[in-house]
């Protein structure tokens, strides 16, 4: 009878094991962690505090480590693994993917990730070697070399004796890669064709095309987007010479796709997307120091363009009352028009076609709202302060700003793109300096004009 | 010989899709068309303006419909169905899959959907009815009914035979479903175990557990975490009753997952995310307004706090000038501790086992930035203004507001997630709001009192 799995239960253990922790039930946790699964440690793992974490650690059964660092966030694994001994990593990584180790030596000193090499056996080390020397964004650096290849002038009988004697294939297998003499990738035999074509039938006469590889060099994002649009369980990576050197499976596109996403939203909040959400206070403070910075020389800016006006502000304090309002309006409408630029640049939605188009339509957005918002809060400060002078200033200060929200909205995040900066990023910080500067600037200029 | 696939290619397209359609010369496009990728199709479709949109729609060949439809995202796919006579919907949805027939038959008006459903024949419209029967973002929802089903006292071979009769499997099927004469899920056989083992070995000695079934009530933001953490290419679901009503597979799993972290992104900056890059003027205006709308109430409770001191910016225009970087500082390092605490919320690594632990966290990390800022700008201002009193109060209201702003930060978000509030619509501009009251307040408060 098929149980149902209880998605509560990764908190229930977290509060568990927690309780345990703190009462010194390091047996009780111990038995705990050994009924868990790798991935399931793993999540623990990452929700617990770090002092816990590594009590934890020293808990888990070795045999395991290999596969839990396999699905920790890289933060954390690399704070588990700057900790352990050179032979106990290799030993862990006999339980890991080839991508999953070279990724975890790049993060170690030189002499320590040639060390836990050299205890490796052979046939592992040359598989992660290989994987070393890709980009580690790039399908070098993300795909396993476990591939089952198999050629093209024999018979489904043949294969399908071939795997029996096997006896098992690597996760995600969905197709048997057809190779060549040369080893060059000239088709593919999905599993599904295997089992459903008659036993006498040649492989290259249901093979299907080899066209779909994946060029080593390929960046991980543009592999993501083509595993989501192909609806890919895995895909063959070829190099240059059409040699098939490994595979791309989606449990590893799926991290990419979470990743890239996090990436953005963490990029716009000013937050490293690798920060690690019980990461040492010192560590933090200092990757976060470096966005309020930045945000300092913004908030300078605005106020040096306050202080042209100082005689102004001293001659009628409701502008200085009145003024945060204005750039505040202009700040949120135009990241709104930043994160749908952000995300139709991501998915491969915004080119050149279709810049023009796009920055007519945030304008007259800009102008709608802009239309809109100044007569609702022009009549707000009218009723407040009896003054219709003040509300036709502002009224034109907020029409003004929301429509260069919008316009300024589009072209920063393209402009940044095309400096090679990374719009997510750089994109909000930058539009908000600009619609502070202008909204100030249009606003207490024309009271200091008109008043 | 592998060919590789150009990355470039969608880009290529939509310029080449362009210019021929501003020129007019819709035989070409027609023919461009006919050699796309119905996937590929959905992606020109998502990049163009809207009105080449439509034009493109009449050009595809309605063959491809289906299958574009099924990859179209929601703002787009509505519009051109709503644009679409009931036969013509009726055929495309012989190509597509049971969950997205039901996402369209959703979007459509009752008698719309009913004409709809009227024109399919009787097996898909009893599947689509089930699938409308259940919420749209639920296991139900998601799944599609075209499993595999086998006994479990049969021999391997007998599968095999009835493969090959059946001829083609549902895409992504890595797994054939053992049920019971009650229908009832009792085991699993993975393709890989099917092939690699001897012909004459029974099923059930040879099938996994049924014990990593879908509930059909679970959430899809539940789904998406399991099969993440599980490395899962599909799962059966089941209902109740332990009987096996479907499939999910990992392309349907990975929409969900970008749809997640879109919504993440996009909510944090006020934005729906089902809005088209290209949505209408008029309707985006008028979503984006309910959240500008927002900000007004946020900006007038700044302006009302500065207006209870109003006497003291009359007395000192350099207050008024310097009033907005406290505040604005708040702002940035508040937001980049609610971006923290939504990516945990969402990922579950936050829960009541260690929320103290990561609020006094963050409190640390903003007494630490807090000393750091407080030092600098207070050191900035009394260099530019050159008054010490001046830079003293602004370092005693920056270090009081980003300790608030980490306080707020991880307390706002789990409050509204607690309230089932989305902590990553809300949480920013509930942030911002405390941020920019209590910056104000106790740099205006002790200018006051001071000066």
């Amino acid at each position: 009878m098929a149980e149902q799995i209880e998605f509560d239960q990764a908190h229930q253990a977290l509060q568990e094991v927690s309780e345990a922790l703190e009462n010194g039930r390091f047996v009780h946790v111990r038995r705990q962690l050994q009924d868990m699964e790798p991935e399931d440690i793993a999540h623990l793992l990452e929700a617990s505090p770090r002092k816990s974490r590594d009590v934890l650690w020293q808990l888990t059964d070795p045999e395991d480590y290999g596969e839990i660092l396999d699905e920790l966030n890289e933060d954390v694994k690399d704070a588990l693994v700057s900790k352990m001994e050179p032979e106990v990593l290799a030993e862990a990584t006999e339980g890991m993917d080839t991508d999953d180790v070279a990724y975890v030596l790049r993060s170690l000193p030189d002499d320590v990730s040639r060390e836990v090499l050299s205890q490796m056996d052979i046939s592992d080390r040359l598989r992660v070697e290989t994987a070393l020397s890709y980009p580690e964004d790039s399908a070098g650096g993300l795909m396993n070399t476990d591939v089952i290849t198999i050629r093209g002038d024999v018979d489904v009988d043949v294969v399908l004796r071939y795997l029996r004697i096997k006896g098992e294939l690597p996760e995600a297998t969905d197709a048997l890669y057809v190779i060549n003499e040369d080893s060059q990738l000239i088709g593919q035999l999905p599993i599904t064709t295997l089992i459903t074509t008659q036993p006498d039938v040649k492989v290259s006469d249901v093979m299907a095309d080899a066209d779909e590889a994946i060029e080593v060099t390929m960046s991980d994002s543009d592999i993501a987007s083509l595993f989501e649009r192909r609806n890919w369980v895995s895909a063959p990576v070829i190099n240059e010479h059409q040699h098939l050197v490994g595979r791309i499976t989606i449990d590893d596109v799926v991290d990419v796709i979470r990743e890239d996403a996090e990436h953005s939203m963490m990029s716009m909040a000013g937050m490293d997307d690798d920060e690690d959400t019980f990461a040492p206070v010192f560590k933090s403070a200092r990757k976060r120091s470096i966005w309020l910075g930045a945000n300092v020389l913004a908030a300078l800016a605005a106020a040096s363009v306050s202080n042209m006006f100082e005689a102004t502000l001293e001659q009628m304090a409701a502008i200085a009352v009145l003024m945060t309002i204005v750039p505040s309006m202009g700040g949120v409408a135009g990241n709104q028009t930043v994160a749908l630029v952000i995300r139709g640049l991501a998915l491969g939605h915004i080119g050149d076609a279709n810049k023009r188009e796009l920055l007519a339509k945030e304008a007259a957005i800009g102008l709608v709202n802009g239309i809109m918002w100044a007569l609702i809060i022009g009549g707000i400060v009218v009723a407040w302060k009896g003054n219709w002078m003040l509300g036709g200033i502002i009224s034109a200060a907020m029409l003004t700003n929301l429509l260069v929200a919008g316009i300024a909205g589009v072209t920063i995040p393209i402009l940044l793109k095309k400096m090679k900066i990374d719009p997510a990023l750089a994109g909000g910080m930058a539009l908000t300096t600009v619609t502070d500067v202008i909204g100030l600037s249009v606003f207490l200029g024309l009271a200091t004009f008109m008043i």
